[in-house]
């Protein structure tokens, strides 16, 4: 069975593991093709981190992430856009066929949704003339209105896609069905993006029922509620063309398995139900 | 402190507490205008329930709620119906300003959200002439995404007008501060709700950051990060000249607390923090 048409987001194993440890599982399992985590990198030594997914002629189909950019304070803003510096130096590095963008959510004590994406647009503005020159598309998430408040303030994809209006070219989107299958723009928000050329990344899984963690409760695909074929059909109506990457936060039972039961699971499912 | 510019949905207090202690808690407290509970006045015996509240000579602001339209099997689907046209005489009977509609989420098993929403908008159209017969607005009620599947896949009060404006006269939205916080286009579809004429209620509580519980984890006004004040003069500017309605589900907090203590936070926390 060919794997070569899906990615693995190494979030979808315990994202704690050794980063060399998950490799070799994806390597073993026939999976060439990677969403890489910064976090993990970083543990690996960044340099060894990068070292071990470049040694091993990984494809990498995104890298997570960089973003966060609402703070209270002009210095945690600053150090937000610092930071996403850092990770297009790293995903250039990797090769990385975008930098996945989590936005941010209210700063601490802000009830002022505005003012946040105010800053997350600003911090856009400042880091996209770098990520072009760099040659590294950044792809802006949105995220599942539940958590608006905590991790991004971008919440659909028409929204996601208003913003990468304004900024113009380098920027484009991650379609994840978690955050989005309910919207009843989905189908509609999916063709824009694609004439526009920002379908960049299509994350997978599924929204389980009853989900008990808002975080860290997704479902393996065929598992939840989400029309996983129809949203595929209509991105490959879109012209999207890169693999699907499965990313599965699921810290009370996937995380639990090892790693190569989750990916034959992946696999297997992705062919089953995707 | 007058507490005729506010309403309380009796949800807020222990929703299995006896009807009759929860209405006479709020007259107690000043507060003369409800919202009523289908549930709760069947508890208290249909006819004996409704007299309670008439008797005490309440405003009912809302009657809480019929719908749940979509299922597998047409009898479901029927049934459906048949309840919301008791509904209407309960809500007229109360002279409710408006029944409150919860659309219904996906069928069991099924993944198609374009069907759920034909379902609904099926039993809509089956019910509105009566409810327009009776002189009840039904009030259609967005709510949260992360509910999509299970409560009502009516998401965005974009949506639920565009609903709305294919159905005509004699229905029209809840604008529920928890259900729509987050919505880049919120302040834009209340003025187009109140245009329209359509925005029939208001509910407020807070989001809480961390919601532990998707369902019954809502926050006290003041305890989130919901911009209410935000949101309660674009309603005004939208011409909504009725009583905010608060209604929190708090299975954890508010329910196990005093009703008298939960009314005067309530009626202190409006009118500090709305």
């Amino acid at each position: 069975m060919s794997t070569s048409d899906l990615a693995i987001n190494l979030a979808t194993l315990n994202p704690r593991a050794p980063l060399r440890d998950s490799i070799e599982a994806c390597l073993r399992n026939g999976i060439t093709a990677i969403g890489a985590l910064r976090d993990q990198i970083a543990v690996a030594g960044p340099e060894e981190g990068l070292r071990i997914i470049r040694d091993n002629g990984l494809r990498v189909t995104s890298l997570v992430r960089a973003g966060l950019f609402p703070a209270t304070e002009e210095a945690g803003r600053a150090a937000a856009i610092e930071d996403a510096k850092r990770a297009i130096d790293e995903a250039a590095a990797l090769g990385a066929e975008c930098l996945v963008i989590l936005a941010g959510g209210l700063p601490t004590g802000s009830k002022d949704l505005a003012q946040a994406r105010a800053m997350i647009a600003e911090g856009l503005e400042a880091i996209l003339p770098i990520a072009c020159a760099a040659g590294v598309p950044l792809a802006l998430e949105p995220l599942h209105p539940m958590l608006a408040a905590e991790r991004a303030c971008v919440n659909t994809l028409e929204q996601a896609l208003d913003i990468c209006d304004q900024l113009g070219e380098g920027i484009g989107v991650v379609v994840d069905v978690y955050h989005l299958w309910w919207d009843p723009k989905l189908h509609a928000q999916i063709a824009r993006a694609g004439a526009s050329g920002r379908v960049l990344s299509h994350h997978i899984c599924d929204w389980l029922v009853p989900t008990n963690d808002m975080l860290l409760d997704r479902g393996m695909m065929g598992d939840g509620v989400i029309d996983l074929p129809g949203i595929g059909a209509s991105l490959a109506a879109s012209g999207f063309k890169g693999p699907p990457e499965v990313e599965i936060f699921s810290a009370a039972n996937w995380w639990t398995k090892p790693a190569d039961d989750v990916l034959k699971t992946c696999i297997e499912r992705f062919h089953a139900c995707c």
